[in-house]
């Protein structure tokens, strides 16, 4: 009988400018199908990497999570991470490759997600932020930021923040625990902490609170969004490139073996 | 009588990537040329731009400073930024364009430089930091890092620690008043203070002090190059992606219109 596979745990960085954001493309260039690759390269056939959830095109990566099944006698475990990293381009790296427990499911496990949106409120956006802020010059109301974005904190249906899909997705309540605004000179920092968005949610929610931020919408448009949720949408939508998938939250317990 | 020209201080960050360092080359690929450049479209003449010093190819600023004199009329003052950034590629920013004293220089009057040095201490290089560190995998003795750089702050003759070149520079003596060390997660910044620095020192110091920090070298390595300036020289440079031009210190009564 064959050895039980080794299930892992990958915890992932990548830039997500050069890819056609996480989910596997036929033109076999997402992130996805670059670590599938590597997967390949080193067992020798094709290895499925599960992961918490899609990042679209141009959206980085702190610590995204994915989960695959390898041999278990291929490699030493702590081997993993610089050997898929041998075969992956600069702009995605394994940060790291831990056991996990045969039933733990990087996406089906998730209990929340953490996403931070960095906003570059400056005459000029600096030559060190290209591709890693949204660029908004012009006078930005921090306060009302702030204010706007506690509006949803908590569980609402978000239909109205839901972008326009061929399948729209059935069920869009989610629940927000936290909001967090910083901002260190030019640099606003968006923090929002949730039990899971809806498909570039995390873009609508910031383009739709900038734009209240500088005073072109009212606060009542956010309101009745939330208020009467299918009957309008946002199309305030903020740029991918300043969209950061933080961190990804498991229960304990799953992850045990 | 023709007006006098007004006197610009810019205050310049690039991405030192793209560019073949600050000062200007026959293939016009440096910051300083690219500067010109804009200039030249602004005013239909050549206008010099002299900048506080040079950075190498790849190196970065995060607050360059230059002079430039521009005909007082042709622009409002608070335009001057946006109207240069207009025609210039989006890695080289000019953030605040003020009127100075006539008689200020950027390279002569200043009194001293900021550079700091990031590099990245971890077994994989995150993609985010492509560039903008330098990459050191495996064990670093941190306490010896902050130590050894200890040695180097004071007045020294630093001939150990210029760069070979065709024309060794005449002075090789240099006060630095500070090098302080801080390391977050698998960053580490260097950051030197001092009065000026000799071509390339800055790289070969933090070079010296990270194969100090690897065991790789003794302290008393170091020791000897300051105590018998000119008779060896170290050659562990380290590469210019890591290092930022930050500031540029200048006597307040130099600035004065």
């Amino acid at each position: 009988m064959d050895a039980p596979a080794l299930r892992l745990k990958l915890l992932i960085a990548y830039d997500g400018r050069p890819f056609r954001g996480w989910q596997s493309q036929a033109t076999k260039d997402a992130v996805q199908d670059f670590l599938e690759a590597a997967f390949a390269k080193l067992v020798g056939h094709r290895v499925p990497v599960i992961g918490s959830g899609r990042t679209d095109t141009g959206v980085h990566a702190q610590a995204q999570v994915a989960h695959a099944d390898v041999p278990p006698q291929r490699l030493p475990l702590a081997k993993w991470a610089a050997a898929l990293n041998a075969h992956l381009p600069p702009e995605i790296r394994v940060l790291r490759a831990t056991r996990t427990a045969p039933g733990f499911h990087a996406q089906f496990h998730a209990t929340g997600k953490i996403y931070t949106y960095r906003v570059w409120n400056a005459p000029a956006l600096h030559p060190l932020e290209i591709g890693r802020a949204w660029f908004v010059p012009g006078p930005l109301d921090l306060a009302r930021l702030k204010a706007c974005s506690q509006m949803f904190v908590g569980t609402h249906d978000f239909a109205g923040f839901a972008a326009n899909r061929r399948r729209p997705e059935p069920d869009t309540v989610r629940t927000i625990g936290s909001v967090r605004i910083t901002r260190r000179g030019p640099l606003i920092v968006l923090r929002f902490e949730g039990s899971g968005f809806l498909y570039r949610m995390v873009r609508l929610l910031t383009g739709t609170l900038v734009r209240c931020a500088q005073h072109r919408i009212e606060t009542s448009f956010i309101r009745d969004l939330l208020a009467a949720p299918g009957r309008k949408k946002t199309h305030y939508c903020a740029p991918a490139e300043g969209l950061y998938l933080t961190r990804v939250l498991y229960a304990r317990t799953t992850e045990r073996r």
